[in-house]
């Protein structure tokens, strides 16, 4: 007895039901996967992808996280692709309320942290309405990932009392309105500003605060796959990060993150301090 | 042979060097200790923990996350506490300098993100000055736990594109100035603001966002003990939250978030959710 998911990239037979997957009643736990690297996933979240049975996944979930789901479980993709046929938002939430019913327990596996930028919220709430139990496992959030990882604190007494997380992303690119940012808010200084899946539109980005006041010298940079081994940081400014971005082909997934913390990461990027304290470390050399 | 350090709150003799102890260079690891339930800690940080032999703990780091740490290590406690005299930031940079260059690593285990308000980023910076070898492990933000734990989602599709970190603890308490945040900038709609160590200053808190434009029945709530089996939850306006606050004797440690998110903890608090579906789940007759 399986359930065939045409619709899905992967198609895949779902296992029966057992004795002991029915013991409980069936929910939904909303997990955080972390920026990338597995060993900064939470325990929690470990715990819960060794016991899972039904996973649902994002793009940006890393095959490493991948690989600490319960080998016996059922894995179904549902990240968008240009160019495959996947499902929309509100095929993931009817998905996730039909296994449900059906007496499946689902994990439902997210980039970063659920509730930041993860769409998170509106599975929890469709999932409330629907009188089915939920779970939220934070996560790692890729700033996160990328301030330590980068060597770029994500406030800090004398450069940013405050952080502030926004998307670069188009809320619909079909309908081809531009990129609508709170411009002044985002130009107000002291403070450090993080835009995810900023990639595509880092020119109108830079372009727009330095025109809402910010000083085209103010320090800003680019992480791509930030803690994963591919990680690759480009600093520059305000006025040149566009196209250094360009020549660079720095591609998503990648943070835009801007702020005086930036000027920072010449001093803390581990990258950088490994390079300059070459053999010396091994014979303590290093330390007066 | 030990060095003891009359200074501290908890004055300790250190284990002498070992041969494995000295196999590698000393360095110092600041580790994100999350907020507060010992199982949202990162896989690495556990490691770390679990591989420790010397631990600089802040206030904020609970007594479930201390279990964690390999018990032959030496513990220190750094946090501030009124009455008590503990070290000063520049006393902490200067014990960890010291106890690095006497070839002993440490563990600098903070509340929260190190990147995030952990001061972090000045202990990071004075680490590379002195030439120290370090790395940092990111933790939960205490936002994050929040979020998860009393179901109020940081960003929203429809209600939030943004979130913002600041804090409302006052720069230097002994010089009397008042709290200077970026009001219009905190005021400004379709954002989510988290205000850590903000229960003593919540009612300027209020007062100021009213002043500078947000309507007096916008969602507020304050969260304490976020993710601990002591958790407690009060939602209001800005216009009620300080006097129920007040009433409700809301202490710190306790994180204040403001906007239309926090209307959604009444659809997605786990513990509310619990409260109306009792006997029922154990039985499957919550499912249609």
């Amino acid at each position: 007895m399986g359930v065939r998911l045409s619709t899905l990239d992967e198609t895949r037979h779902f296992s029966p039901l057992d004795a002991e997957a029915c013991a409980l009643p069936a929910k939904v736990t909303l997990v955080g996967a972390g920026p990338g690297d597995p060993e900064l996933l939470t325990v929690k979240a470990v715990r819960v992808l060794a016991e899972a049975r039904l996973v649902l996944y994002d793009k940006l979930v890393s095959q490493d996280v991948r690989r600490l789901i319960n080998p016996a479980a059922n894995l179904i993709y549902v990240g968008k692709q240009s160019g495959y046929h996947t499902l929309t938002q509100e095929g993931i939430i009817e998905l996730m309320v039909r296994l449900v019913r059906s007496g499946r327990s689902v994990v439902r596996l997210k980039g970063g942290d659920p509730y930041i930028f993860g769409r998170g919220g509106e599975e929890a709430q469709a999932l409330a309405a629907a009188g089915i139990d939920f779970e939220v496992v934070p996560g790692i959030s890729a700033a996160q990932g990328m301030a330590a990882a980068a060597g770029i604190p994500l406030t800090h007494r004398d450069h940013a009392t405050s952080v502030v997380f926004v998307t670069g992303h188009l809320r619909d690119e079909a309908d081809g309105r531009g990129l609508e940012l709170d411009w002044p808010h985002l130009a107000r200084p002291h403070q450090t500003v993080v835009i995810y899946m900023g990639v595509a539109t880092l020119g109108i980005v830079c372009a727009q605060l330095v025109r809402h006041g910010m000083r085209a010298e103010m320090p800003a940079a680019v992480v791509e796959n930030a803690t994963l081994p591919t990680q690759r940081t480009v600093v520059a400014t305000l006025a040149t990060l566009p196209a250094l971005a360009r020549l660079e082909a720095v591609r998503a997934p990648a943070l835009v993150v801007i702020g005086e913390v930036v000027a920072l990461q010449r001093e803390l990027d581990p990258a950088l301090r490994a390079a300059t304290r070459p053999a010396l470390a091994g014979f303590g050399l290093d330390r007066p």
